[in-house]
């Protein structure tokens, strides 16, 4: 078997043999397919495509290049949730805790914003003192305790992912719904989970800009995970708007919050809900998605999910506090307010552009390792929908540095439209896959 | 400018502007863009294509990235010929002396063979003595004195190319129409010619089977040529049977030899003497292309092109005898007939099994640094058209070793059609461009 003859036949649209991606992945992996051969592969992939067959065989290739979390030592049925990335995006923090505090078990492993998106273990990380790098043995004794952790992906966990992924960053070869279902699922697949919620993201904040794309990908995910007796189901959401008010680390600690005690946003509170019920109905605790449903309001009533983050910061080493005294979260030292142009209804907030502003100040990160800046970022005062006057505040930038300051309010101005007709109803929840 | 972001608007088919196209050879060839963006780049490039002021920067680029040579104080419009490979294809040896026996200065840079194809070095390299790696003295005093000089691709010339067409081999680049026309111009224009004529090959045996494409192909590099002020001609010509009887090194010399006094095949005589026509032609020897014909012929009726031929071999090291004795050239010590299966018309001689079986027997190579055995290769006894018996030899294949034969044996046997019915009468020039 040659590389280059692989190579080729991809090129060419053909399919490869489950034992022709292992070739490739593994000799890779090994460091013995260098990586222009690996990059021409992954460039002919981005065209042609994968086979359901092909997709399946990636991601056990990948999966297998690493160890597998073994979770059989604690009893009940594994849940985790993914996002595939969005602005203001943090449903995690909320549906995870109300899914443990029903009695889910969580092993949730997070990453990194990277470009407008945010990420996770960034948020978390806002908050003084959260470790994110638990041992196993810490990961194992704090699952079994409370239910629920979440910590950053650990280099033993599918290197062949964290390879591939840094040679897609310099090649171009990011935006590939085989490649991405492949990276996805290895690493969920690697947390030893039994079951998954897919929050595919669409719409201008998002990687897949068109519904048509957000379904294949979902499409993509779901049969790989049946393919390997895992249940996982995946939600299509809009991401034309940001989600929630809230973008940037702490300011979104604080919205998490806020939606824990029920004042939160009613978009990232629905949402939140729903997936934290597809967990809880995964995780075999309802019987139906509807009680499911009733169960995950119910934690977030009660103040058991409140309680349930409270009681995961604490055991990662957080001050749990930071939940109800925002004042010891970084804070912003400086603010500047956006004005509307003129009086109207808020018709459209490109997310992408409010993510890169916020990126632009420091909330975010251009490249993998520069540092980001916990307190800054942007307050939306309205949403699409509401109305305005003109003059009315439409946010609220944060930020603890003047530099770029002035780029990213005009980023952000240009983000807003305001139209004299009422936008139509755009729908949250627009699939379920699975 | 991020080399990424170039990478990026070439996937999505965008055009890039010339300075974008030299920061990506620049930054290749001083080695500050690494070979997995290059690949990436390049396949990009397969599937999307290349525009004609692309293709031009590309080509202009790869130039600067080494020396020229300075012609200019050789007299007289300096004219080459390249043949973008076949098999069985040994024009230039034939149409260059014609060319310089009428007065054209012809100042030929060879390649080798890569495949099934093979290389005019190689042939050359068969005679005992040659030289194929002058000086640029030697080169420059031996073209002042004969005319003709033919030599391989020097490391100083086009450095670009030879990063870059190392790179494609290995990532299944090959097969694109602007990354061939700008390997091919460079490296023609490097060579400080003022006039070109092109043999672009179609059909089984040539790297690209659909006259389309061919055709494409051939228009790309007229355009780079006309563009940068140098008189250049194409011609399509059909490459779905070897050209002539003979396929290997020596044997092709051999047939050089007869076809320079006017006792070789039909087809390659025909092709030979309107390739040299088209040198003296753009030479401006002859005031029109018949004339130029009629040239062509006379210095193969009176011998002055096989006389030149020798001079060439002579002042290159070579023993000009072999032209006459044979048998000082490098013999095979074994043959395999290959019969007809029965009676009838041949119809088909597929030249890339041809090519192939040579191959595999020594007469090419697969890989780069592969020796070669000039004394190896296939000759036919009939050709497309022909009327052949049962149990007739369709062809002889002359080995040194036994190694292979039968596995050679079988593709020559594969390559043969043999039909009840005449097969059509195929054009051998199919289209002239430029």
């Amino acid at each position: 078997m040659r590389t280059v003859d692989l190579i080729h036949r991809k090129r060419e649209g053909e399919e490869l043999a489950p034992e022709e991606i292992k070739f490739l992945i593994d000799g890779y992996t090994r460091g013995e397919i260098p990586d222009y051969q690996a990059s021409a592969f992954l460039m002919a992939v981005c065209y042609t495509g994968m086979t359901d067959r092909e997709v399946s065989a990636l991601t056990e290739s990948m999966l297998a290049s690493g160890e597998t979390m073994n979770l059989s030592e604690i009893p009940g049925i594994k849940v985790d949730k993914h996002s595939t990335g969005g602005v203001g995006d943090k449903t995690s923090l909320i549906a995870a805790p109300l899914a443990a505090a029903a009695g889910v078990v969580v092993p949730m492993i997070s990453g990194r914003g990277l470009g407008h998106t945010g990420g996770t273990l960034d948020k978390l990380e806002s908050i003084p003192g959260f470790r994110t790098n638990l041992s196993s043995s810490e990961f194992l004794s704090q699952l079994k305790r409370t239910g629920l952790v979440i910590v950053g992906q650990s280099n033993e966990l599918v290197p062949a992912d964290g390879k591939l992924y840094a040679l897609r960053d310099a090649t171009a070869t990011v935006e590939s719904i085989p490649l991405m279902a492949s990276s996805i699922m290895s690493k969920k697949l690697a947390e030893g989970v039994d079951a998954l919620i897919l929050d595919v993201k669409v719409g201008a904040g998002a990687f897949m800009k068109k519904q048509i794309e957000a379904r294949r990908l979902a499409q993509m995910m779901v049969g790989i995970g049946r393919r390997m007796n895992k249940r996982v189901q995946a939600l299509i959401t809009d991401m034309s708007q940001p989600l929630g008010f809230a973008i940037g680390n702490a300011l979104e600690i604080m919205e998490v919050s806020q939606t824990l005690q029920n004042s939160g946003p009613v978009d990232l509170t629905r949402l939140s809900i729903e997936l934290a019920a597809r967990m809880i109905h995964l995780g075999k605790v309802a019987n139906s998605l509807e009680e499911a449903r009733q169960i995950a309001e119910a934690k977030l009533l009660d103040g058991s999910g409140y309680r349930k983050f409270k009681e995961v910061i604490g055991a990662q080493g957080g001050e749990p506090k930071v939940l109800d005294r925002f004042e010891l979260l970084p804070n912003a030292t400086g603010m500047r307010e956006i004005y509307s142009p003129r009086a109207g209804y808020v018709s459209a907030i490109d997310a992408q552009l409010i993510g890169q502003a916020s990126t632009m100040i420091g909330a975010g990160r251009d490249t993998k390792d520069a540092a980001i800046d916990p307190a800054v970022g942007v307050i939306l005062e309205v949403k699409v929908g509401h109305k305005i006057d003109a003059g009315g505040v439409l946010c609220r930038i944060y930020h603890t540095r003047e530099e770029r300051v002035e780029e990213a309010a005009e980023l952000v101005e240009d983000a807003f439209r305001i139209s004299q007709q009422a936008p139509e109803d755009r729908e949250l929840i627009l699939e379920v896959v699975g």
